[in-house]
């Protein structure tokens, strides 16, 4: 159609979502210049947000004693999160590598003000969740575009927020959204990390959709509308 | 850097994030043929998930009946939420388009199920929220695509999730995330329409962003990253 793109700026955007994965172990040490951080803080912050509240704000990191310190509450949550886990399952967890917190040259953590008085509430009365979910949004936008660049994005959650939060200082009136490792990278793996090391499959596309409401199964459509989308993914 | 992309396929990227718009007033009536939205919904299906949870569902609605069932909830709820608005804002409010429910050929209920048993409740011990937020990044990346394909996405947040999860039969372990109108347009706005008409306005990213920790400020740094991001995309 008249407003849709270029072919190879249409396979710009499907290659990098298709391509963006949750980079652990893969940092590089170079740093990423100014010019580039420059245009994935814009890609963030030209996220659509309720209201156009623009609840978002950005935290760069760079101060070694700050990574370390996070690092460490990593380490700590880390540690808490393996007990639930016992035998092969335990022991497949404690060889994931879940972080690149200190490697990564550039830590970015992107909060958000639910109650800013920006977007004077519009949109925000029945669903106040979208204030967190624009930041969310902003946090795509800048992984998609360091794609693009040849950076790798690593989202760490596994932080106890309210050590977070004191780690860097954050308010109360703000919450931690996401906190991300940013960095070049030796390799942008070819399918995600926790499926090549035998945690979780992919599930196929066509279990996921539903026709008109929840239940409403057509399963020979769905099978249509996600057989389609992957045989022209993978050619 | 090695891994970054062509420049035909960056500029696509940067395209998709910079000139998508949130679409309320401007779709067309034309179909999407099932293979655009097999396209985008695979590209939501690439978003990132905490422990590769994948915690999305699509409800893929293009029935008239549920359609004006969700359309009549919005009215209610756009009613009510006007309430809290007096005078000129009130006035402004009332003129705002804020869904285009019955007018875009598909509505699209994305959804999350977080306490799904895919991913082992990895990484979902200390911040459970980011299940919610793996489906808003699942929302994200097929916006974004609708973008390159010429496909305007309206989020609709003024709905009673209580009402919403009735309309389309959502069982209460899954939670509604985004309701979205999907449709061609004639156009796709310059600027977002809630700036265009007055609401709010942008903030300049350089307030956005601190240093090493919350409120720590180099406004020289700020300045000049969110400068030089600025003066590239205004090219």
């Amino acid at each position: 159609m008249q407003h849709g793109f270029l072919e190879e700026e249409k396979r710009g955007v499907y290659r990098a979502i298709a391509e963006r994965r949750d980079v652990r172990s893969q940092f590089l040490p170079a740093p990423i210049p100014d010019a580039v951080l420059a245009r994935l803080l814009w890609a963030a912050h030209c996220a659509p947000s309720v209201g156009l509240m623009q609840p978002w704000e950005f935290i760069v990191i760079r101060d070694a004693v700050v990574k370390q310190r996070v690092g460490d509450l990593f380490e700590r949550a880390n540690r808490k999160a393996a007990g639930v886990y016992e035998g092969e399952q335990r022991a497949l967890y404690d060889s994931l590598k879940l972080a690149g917190i200190l490697e990564a040259p550039i830590n970015l953590c992107v909060t958000c003000h639910p109650t800013v008085s920006r977007g004077f509430g519009l949109g925000r009365q029945t669903m106040p969740e979208t204030a967190h979910y624009s930041s969310v949004c902003a946090v795509q936008n800048l992984c998609l575009a360091a794609r693009a660049e040849g950076v790798g994005v690593g989202w760490v959650s596994i932080l106890d927020p309210v050590e977070l939060r004191q780690a860097l200082a954050i308010p109360p009136r703000v919450d931690p959204v996401a906190y991300l490792c940013l960095g070049y990278v030796n390799e942008f793996l070819s399918r995600p990390e926790l499926e090549i090391k035998g945690w979780e499959q992919l599930v196929p596309l066509a279990e996921l959709i539903h026709f008109d409401s929840y239940g409403g199964r057509d399963s020979d459509c769905a099978v249509r509308l996600a057989g389609s989308a992957v045989a022209e993914n993978k050619e």
